[in-house]
């Protein structure tokens, strides 16, 4: 079965025929104006069909925030701070490891570098403070470990040292994501408890962070920040040619998209006109959430002075 | 006639039926691995049928700029800077006012003030050292006014005050552009004597740059760093449809296309993913070329000096 | 009498002896945590004393902004936002300029610039909306025109040609300072009507803004950002010298700090290690008391809203 | 016996004493307009005598570089590099890291992140092209993993867990340094074969980068960038106090100093107002010094084309 390159699990969800694929449930509903969407994928079969491992895939969705609409970002990263909060795994004495991917020299792919530089850290403070615990804080720590033709190092090498050296709890992966639909770029964020995986991200990472490479959970948070040239150029095809989305015109149109796209535009992004500003806003609303569900004792206000 | 969107006069001339159009003069030789493109609008038909004002549109192209090779830059910097000098007005006493266009902080829109940050500024220096002229420089002075969104003064407005105050000989204009072909983008350089028309440029200008407005001699240089959606998408039915490039099939794509973009893919924009990277090559490039026109007496080894 | 170097009317006052001078008028109040310091040069026998115009100098003081306390950077922004509006002349139709004079890549040079990245610009909307003034909104134009190196351009030959474009009704020029005692380093603001005097300001501005030169009431807000290396010596070798504070005494230490300087230390700044980030907190302080005071219709949130 | 507090051996080797000091050699010699200071400490006795460990410290030192002049700062360059190429140890297979210590967004502690910017990573091009070596060419690596207070990691535990992952056969640090003397700043580079103690830096290092903790040499190479605000009290207490310079006058006047600091000038830095430009010229010169002698088969615009 065709599957369409998006990172996002709900859009793999609904190429593939929404929730009535076998080992894959899928369920939506509204939170303080956010369209919240749960992809599970349970079995082999699922996984298969959606080309991505099985696991908990969530998506928020608000239109707001691709306007910029400041309430919206504060909703989204209320209730990202809320599940992230759900998902990390028991306190076990280590920290928890943010790690922003990606290029901080390439705007679209930026995102999770600029969300490290947001993320309240904090673990150099508990060996002076060990009563931070109990004012409700997580120790921290935080690394943007670059990506590899910068460094000559692999992505996913260089996390894998930090965390055999800090042991943490937990990895935080923040990445830069593309998506299929046009409307979902910069208005959209995906938790999944499945880590990151090989070819995902606007940098396309090489090899997997997960619980087996890391020693520990990882969750992967992300937004999209491109979508592919080929995404415009196969809804072109679709509407000129009309008629019924069947497999073999799928296929059909995959093919033409992937000839026009074998050239130069297959080396562009598409991307909004305003994203550097988006890719901001995105970094300090997960952020936002991290700090949330990393330190629930302190107040938004308490936050953002340890941060200055 | 239909007009395709594109702020490069060759492209709009290809469109248009080539060298063939009355009151349009198009040629095109090769100098020093560059290609290099001359279209002459001579009368106000030839200026109606391609959608720009009558006057000198030289391009240069080379495949090398897009692949980051420096040598390739270099001989375009060399060549701009060269047919500057050929176009500069006579020497007056003023100085040469470089204005950098767009929006710093918009990464596709960033190559004027990038531009204007590595260009020599001389002005303040002749007060004091006269003999500078007849070591072969000029006087410079160069702002990047901002835009509208951000200053709230027009840009043409902001320009023509600094024209007003001081009295410049000539004005060199640098904007990012927007292409049709995507094998254009950041590889292609063009130099105009027409000055600035309203709604070119990545942030589409809404008042002119012009030897009228600015009360001096307006050439203005650009580089495309995006390409429309829409192309991708006229691409696309295009190749599907088949069939002879009548006008009416043209205006049928071009309505589908409009219609495609009507909605949220119409904000988007097509960059190459290196935007950065490549919009930085262009500034330095740009910049190269400026300097050595305006100051021949000097060596790039005096102004590297003098720059830094 | 001699004149300590300080670009902060207290401190010049505090030097010449205080409130006990012809001329001039010192009072001293607390106001939500801040200290608040008026000066009043009335004559120009006052002026000379202390080496400033004649005017209204107000200095808001408050360690805790030195500290990065988020609260005492809020106390300070409302405050400054209501003495700004306090000395901001009638509407007359014309829009209030906001100019930050200095050169955004000089760190402690850069708080003029970077304030303006800061302020709600609103000018270009009221065209469209001319009921914003009924709601509370003022028009608002922005500029940084960087510095006579970078440009070629003199800052206020630039400022001036701005002004006669948009006719403003007042301009607020914001601008780094040098203080002579540290703790008074990102921990004070001075708010003055008597706008920007030659030879002031970390970049030292070569000529005035003041309303003769540009037609309209220049309000000037700065926060010290250095001290001047000779104050280190100066206090050195009254330290050591001990003895009584005589007017013999200090001009001996004052040429003693003068030959000190002579060579490469008088180049040097003395800042503190964090001034980066002190930079970027008055940065967002000053705009924040910028924006109350042109917008009192607006709150914290819309403000918020409108400049994302 | 008293220790200045320097980052530079040479500086510490001049106050103690110079070239006659046990276990203590110093030899100076001009180089292409550079001069060269080499000091051996050869003893623990030296060690202590100096505050810095035993090996070898070779300084380079030229004004033109503080000056700007783009001949001076590839002068030093080039020596850096045949000094670097000598003390690499013998290739091993593996591959050198080299390591941007300090704060990327404090500019006087940002030389080491902005070297490893300018450093030419091959470490990944070595599995596709193994002919690279026979080029001339070695696997290198380049990380700069932040700061304690960012990343809530120990900069040490980083560099050694990155270590421990790549292998390296040697290790490059580069840092920013504090010197005692101001016209040594932003004109020095020094190049030690004793790693990075504890204490050292502008970021002041808590822990210790060497052989021992890495596992393989290490090389540091560093310029001061600031002096510390207590040099300028001592030099004015110093030339107030005049008479001869014995170890008891030595320590009152370090005695006043420390009073003199104790306060809130303490926590300032001494630094050159153009300090940022400064800092961005110096890891262009250490950049262009490391490529230089790791890739001894690449020309300077081979790099170049590679780095861009």
């Amino acid at each position: 079965m065709r599957q369409i390159r998006t990172d996002l699990a709900m859009e793999s969800a609904g190429a593939a025929g929404g929730g009535s694929l076998p080992g894959v449930s899928v369920s939506e509903w509204e939170a303080g104006g956010v369209t919240m969407t749960e992809v599970k994928i349970t079995t082999e079969e699922g996984a298969s069909l959606l080309g991505k491992p099985t696991g908990l895939y969530l998506t928020m969705e608000s239109r707001g925030v691709r306007r910029r609409d400041l309430e919206a970002r504060k909703s989204v990263s209320a209730l990202l701070g809320e599940e992230l909060a759900r998902l990390l795994p028991e306190e076990n004495g280590g920290p928890v490891l943010v790690v922003g991917l990606g290029n901080r020299t390439v705007t679209p792919d930026s995102l999770g570098p600029l969300t490290v530089d947001r993320t309240l850290v904090t673990r150099h403070l508990f060996d002076a403070q060990p009563d931070l615990a109990a004012r409700g804080m997580t120790p921290v720590c935080a690394v943007a470990p670059g990506v590899l033709g910068v460094t000559g190092v692999e992505t996913s090498e260089m996390v894998r040292a930090v965390a055999e050296a800090v042991k943490p709890r937990a990895v935080i992966a923040v990445d830069s994501l593309a998506a299929r639909a046009v409307s979902r770029v910069a208005s959209t964020v995906q938790l999944t408890d499945t880590g990151v995986r090989p070819g995902s991200g606007v940098g396309n990472h090489r090899m997997a962070l997960t619980g087996e490479t890391l020693g520990a959970p990882v969750l992967a948070v992300g937004v999209p920040t491109v979508i592919y040239a080929a995404t415009i150029a196969r809804d072109a095809f679709g509407m000129l040619s009309g008629g019924e989305d069947t497999p073999e015109r799928e296929q059909a149109l995959d093919e033409m998209a992937k000839e026009l796209l074998s050239g130069a535009l297959g080396e562009m992004i598409v991307t909004p006109r305003e994203v550097d500003d988006l890719v901001a806003d995105a970094a300090a609303m997960l952020a936002g959430g991290i700090n949330r569900a990393l330190h629930p004792g302190l107040s938004e206000q308490d936050i953002l002075t340890m941060m200055s």
